[in-house]
């Protein structure tokens, strides 16, 4: 059973509940969880990611994959949507990447510039912001700074704005790296103290724990890392990245995990669309199989 | 068959074509088809508007209506909206009524006063804006101002804008009446020329020819009347409006007309809310069964 | 047994409700209730309202009363509030009166401008403000959108609007006059659709039916009127004016009722304040007897 | 006996003064002592500081300890104050600090960014916002500037300003540290020259004297060093932090010279939740019997 | 067979498609291909590019020549549209571009500043607007706002953007180098994210591949390469840079295999104009020859 928040709970104002009640109540599995479609990769890695699938280049075949597949909503960057999303218009939420960079420089400072507005997202139809955050590097300053405005313009056109924690920088690879339970822990609660609605977060990884706090060095099951990460989330609704690609058991076995935490969904990109097409609607449909049981009480 | 035009084909831009297809394809019949529930006569008409069935006069009641009956939207102004949506967010479409007045001062020089901007509407998660036009007043060059001002804003955030259509004024006294099938046509072709993308009319009279135009001063039979309306209103998706309280037959026969002639559907107020509970839903359900004979093609 | 809605039901947003809560459960009766000093009869009426009671016309005699009798909020224009409210801040909640006008002219177009802002207001540590709208007035449609520009403030800054809904004009006068249970009723109605969190109206009198809507023009006794108008009013919580002085048992009669309707609280001014200092507190005394027995739920 | 001036002695403007007023005098023991509850470790530190008191990560119990306990403000981030105090808005005053970092990078050059606005504060209903000035840091002349933009806002709109004073740097650590009587004095003498209302410092250790300037470099008790800050911080209402958890008896020791010194009250998080509910309630019993012999004259 | 999508299947706004319209259907071919005259080389290299034909560095030689050859465009920066434009105005479209620098600094941190804006462009009747991006460098995070900005205008303005996206930097060089597979096709990927509506890259060289990532360290012939580009970039329409003078074959060799692989076409400068007159048309009349072959469908 989960302990995951009813969405009359989590202090939303009128049109940010409008906009969540569309992606988690009349789309997808329309039972409260939620399965997002990430489809950045193209700016965030490059187009090498399409290599293993090559079709998976082509954002309309990705926007047809998310209405076929009965996703809860699409991240794209502003060009594609921009230039996609009128086909497929309303009939699968449009979740309007913000910010983005490519990974050619390296990222000890990263910051991801903001490459288009809450005000495009609402000429557009958008049902969500979406926005990276990378906690813990030198940038941190005008990372908040660039989110602070961003959330405000959130706040004023009622769109909810779904932040990608990451962990990143030198001082975060010197504590147990971007994947440990004290990383992806901190993020998403630095998330929520900042006023995501929802949180996006790697799955938490408790053996990583070179350098990290005391609190955090000791044994924990993977289960109790993400619970933990859920409670520190608290009315900030929080989705599983999947990360690379990995195998499915390892992914199914995450996706369970979450949504026992109380998770309220994932967000698979590249396990789903680096494969075929039937195969990556079998591996989407073994994922709303577990989310299935997961319903809103 | 209807020949009404598909979503596709009416040159929206992406979020005007989003907010569109949620409202005519992912609630009502999701068929394309349009059944809306008006709630803005206790401002234009006071709460005597609420005597036949006191508890018409809590717009709970009326939200929750909205919701049993399928209807595809609610429109209200944004006092009702700011405090009772919230209920409802994202559970029915809400058409933000941006303006409106009391019937109390003589209406010769009407001018439906601005209450609420787009703004407003995107910010509580609306999926509409409408606008009462009053076309023929002496006031219509303050009118057409106001609806520029408006329009501009719907453009700039994506929103449908649904206007009014209402013939008005001494000049309209003379030539027919508001009811004329000179006056409603022309009036739904002004909402068209303006940029509206509903248009909302009463049904015309084609036998009220007083001091018509010519071309209108003939026989024609109420069919061939609506559907002139119809092609009038081009790419400008047709609403009929219910107008006072009627006897069923006569409203029935009214909404089969509109929607052969090629209307997207009907907008029904108090024909629907002035009687018992489930005497509304058991009339809504047979509004439906005509709606469902005219899919999108 | 008041079926006043509670604070938490009535969509408001965090604000509004923090300002609300402030006002009705920390200070009066601490109940729910409200019982509130207007003074801004020195600008409506003129100084003749101060020559029963001299003193009155000395802003901080009126400030101290407040305070002495546990009144939830005091209604000044922003000159007095400029110069006097500093000495009581924060002990008597501020009502900032936003326009106002004097009687001088006639008020067949009245229409009271706006004299201070809602900025104003939060500058001054206000918990609400105050806008006189006429309803039905030839000049309605410059009061809506005088009104409009205070509701977008309000909303912005989470500040409490209090509607004095005055219905005026000619055409009112033609239908029954000001407080007839018609205009009083459409007049709450319009505070309602408009977006007034609470809205002040004068008793009405369901006697008063020359020419009245028929849905009105029969007998009603007061209580089944003052009932009606609450409902009408629905979430906008109500308050009745006291109005010009009157006997003392018919205002508690008056209050009696409105209490028992499930109105809010009350707005006495010249009730209070037009009689010598301990008759004053003897007076508030017996009204907030009546308000302790309609504690919300 | 309190040296500590009243509210009407202080300078303040209207706006201000009706704030601090609800925040002295009519929440906590009414007497013009504060207790305030801080709560923004979560980002400032990490979810680590939960892990004593696994239930203190989540922000409603927060928010119903400082009501139950009888604090006079809880201190929080924007996106906990969005969710969480609409809960309890108007019960405890908000202080919505405004800016705020996470401890991962180094500090050597800290600035803490602004992530919310004194609108936003004004918004949520808040009574006091909170900015954390690092002094002495190589970051100085933004931080100064960032928290000159914030005073401007504060002034504008009569939003009491709480400076949490944190001397910061390496040239601070070279002249005895953060702690030091000389870094606490000069933290408290800057918050003042910059315009804040109150000011938030930690205890000063007169022992810490390594480089400080000669006329801190001897003895003096630490009753004396507390007098002197308070003295230093002057018509700037001083609040002392509890900081990390130490032993009880030490804590009440620092409140009690802090109150001798004139000190307006406490502001104690860690050493209040980072225990067992019944526990920090009865610790928290403990402060207020202090600070209920330092009422205002 | 062209696989390059037709302009109606691209997603564009009014504006945007009749401005494109004009570019591709009404000038040059008007097949739908395109051959673009750029002209910033004075600025970007210096008047060095001039020598080999003198008469070249008459910008009304190269505009005379833009209308000779029946180009689809011209590619200049501001002073020169302001001054020579005129005399050409609607002749030959004006590609204004909007950013540019000389190359005598260092160009590690490459940014090429705005020195023009899109309403300048809308003022000289422009029908595109050119933007440098340098694509990888650690200036990449002021690049994108600015580019965000130039973007946005021209979603206003409904003006065609033309991005030049060119890998850069010691991230870049020490993968493969700014000419490599990789690189050009990260750049194209990046334009079409960031809301390209054409983009112009440089031939694509799969042979450099020190460094680059595993999926593209294979043989690939160059047609395979440019093939890929084109489908990264999607529905934003690609032109291949001619870059620096080289043989004609080879220029017309990439020509061939650039609109095989779906490119809308050629943006060739200096390979054009560092030529004598008649040497420069008859080279001109080759490539046209080409693009003939590659009408849309």
């Amino acid at each position: 059973m989960s302990t995951r928040p009813a969405l009359t709970q989590l202090g939303l104002d009128t049109g940010k509940k409008a906009r969540l009640y569309r992606i988690l109540h009349q789309h997808g599995l329309r039972n409260g969880t939620a399965l997002f479609l990430p489809y950045d990769q193209g700016l965030e890695h490059g187009p090498r990611d399409f290599r293993d699938n090559p079709i998976s280049s082509d954002p309309k075949y990705i926007l047809k994959l998310a209405t076929e597949g009965g996703f809860n909503g699409i991240a794209i960057q502003i060009g594609l949507a921009e230039k996609f999303y009128w086909d497929y218009a309303g009939e699968v939420p449009l979740v309007l990447k913000l910010n983005g960079k490519t990974d050619i420089p390296p990222d000890a400072h990263a910051l991801s510039p903001v490459n288009a507005t809450v005000e495009d997202a609402v000429r557009l139809g958008a049902d969500a912001v979406g926005y990276t955050l990378y906690v813990g590097t030198p940038a941190q300053e005008a990372d908040f700074e660039q989110l602070r405005r961003v959330r405000e313009d959130a706040q004023r056109f009622g769109m909810p704005l779904i932040v990608w924690a990451y962990p990143r920088g030198a001082a975060i690879e010197a504590k147990g790296g971007k994947d440990s339970f004290y990383a992806v822990d901190y993020a998403a609660r630095t998330a929520a103290e900042l006023g995501a609605d929802m949180v996006k977060v790697n799955f938490p990884h408790p053996d990583k724990r070179t350098n990290v706090h005391t609190s955090y060095d000791r044994e924990f099951t993977s289960q109790e890392a993400i619970d933990a990460v859920v409670r520190s989330a608290s009315r900030t609704l929080l989705l599983v990245s999947g990360g690379g690609k990995a195998g499915d058991e390892a992914m199914l076995d995450k996706a369970r995990q979450s949504m026992d935490a109380g998770a309220t969904g994932l967000i698979f990109g590249r396990n789903v669309w680096q494969r075929e097409h039937y195969e990556s609607l079998r591996f989407v449909s073994e994922l709303r199989e577990i989310l299935a049981k997961y319903p809103s009480t």
